[in-house]
């Protein structure tokens, strides 16, 4: 999965002058999104199968602070998965020196309209397979 | 319309050490949904009635920055109002000290899910007879 | 440590319809910020005693979504600590129900102005051991 | 002054399932601050200088809505200043098509660490200059 490029934003400071520890948990939604797309599970393609996948749990390290004015890079690795879930990490490291910001990791599940988890290779077939040949399953 | 009171959050703040100013229109439509509420206008209403309130255009003046860990008032007001728009102004003051910090604007369309502006009367005419008597129109 | 009420608010949702999962961070700082006020370790505090509480780490299960319109309470506790840090935990429930809707953490480490950990008990001792009364130490 | 392109963020959506409204503010200060540091004014030379620009007041309309998944250009202007101000204009429009999606504008004061407006001029004869000579002035 190829790395995100951001540069920190004014708005995502707080007061201590550092990025508000919220604001990698959307890095990483954005990093995820482009990763999957990449891998062809757009949202779109999701929603026309019936389905989302949601967020059931998310943490993150913070080594060292980051400031607006820097570049970062977040890189996300699909780390494992199975029909019902996949489980996304992510390193944010200064674009600069290389050297890591922090780490994360989020975990999604498939979720059919109805609210209830699904099974991926039950929903869309094309799309599990897919993955699968990616992620070399 | 009755004001909300609400204390500064820490994530609100940016690096200036102030509020940034973007929270500042989360603010006017906290205020502005808790008016509407109370005069019957809610959003499952909307949407029950095939609509929904859509910002079309919003404005602020800051008179004096606002930070963590103080509590403001947002006061909204239904300036002007027809079958098809409201204009809505706000004031943000001090709690304590009652001195103005900020004033906006924000102008809702009413849309129907086809995107397209409806007239309120039409659309619903018990919720926009409910909301004319409360403005005494 | 006391809960907070929360109102869900509009912004906070996303095109799912759901609340964004990185605002319960947000909520996470709010009930914090909050509880440790009541203890007497505000922000204020901190900086005179020349450190801040700095988040080392964060976490969140999401058990079942909320929506704009419902209600919250956020009960944060505060779970271990020692001089150096304190891992503080969260429970958002529905308030009308009461049936849980995440779990969280956060660990916060005492940072100097100069960027490095150091210990409550030599930077503020008067603020530890009201913390450690507090706690039971 | 250049645009800058924004591919919309999934956590820009709000349950409308278009991008919430105050996000064109943050969108403005992206393409702002890009536009003031490539004529030299940048946060840290304000800093230094012992200023710096604060937002007095913002305005946007809202043409069409925006979409997770579109990619806009926002296109800052320097529609006038003085040696206390300046005003800049906004065009948002969609990447693919050109059309406009929403317009605004942001005036800043320059405002020395007291919290009082100050001239440019005095506070920062170079920049002052600089700009000046970008502008045509």
């Amino acid at each position: 999965m190829d790395p995100i490029v951001h540069d920190v934003k004014y708005y995502e400071s707080d007061q201590s002058g550092f990025v508000h520890h919220s604001n990698y948990f959307r890095w990483f939604e954005d990093a995820r999104v482009k990763a999957l797309e990449a891998v062809g599970l757009t949202y779109s393609k999701m929603e026309e199968g019936g389905f989302v996948g949601v967020v059931v749990s998310a943490s993150c390290e913070y080594r060292r602070a980051v400031r607006f004015g820097q570049t970062v890079e977040i890189i996300p690795k699909l780390e494992e998965m199975d029909e019902r879930f996949m489980l996304i990490t992510y390193l944010v490291r200064d674009a600069d020196s290389g050297k890591t910001r922090a780490s994360g990791s989020t975990k999604l599940c498939f979720v059919g309209f109805d609210g209830k988890i699904l099974s991926l290779k039950e929903a869309s077939p094309d799309l599990y397979a897919t993955i699968c040949e990616y992620v070399g399953k």
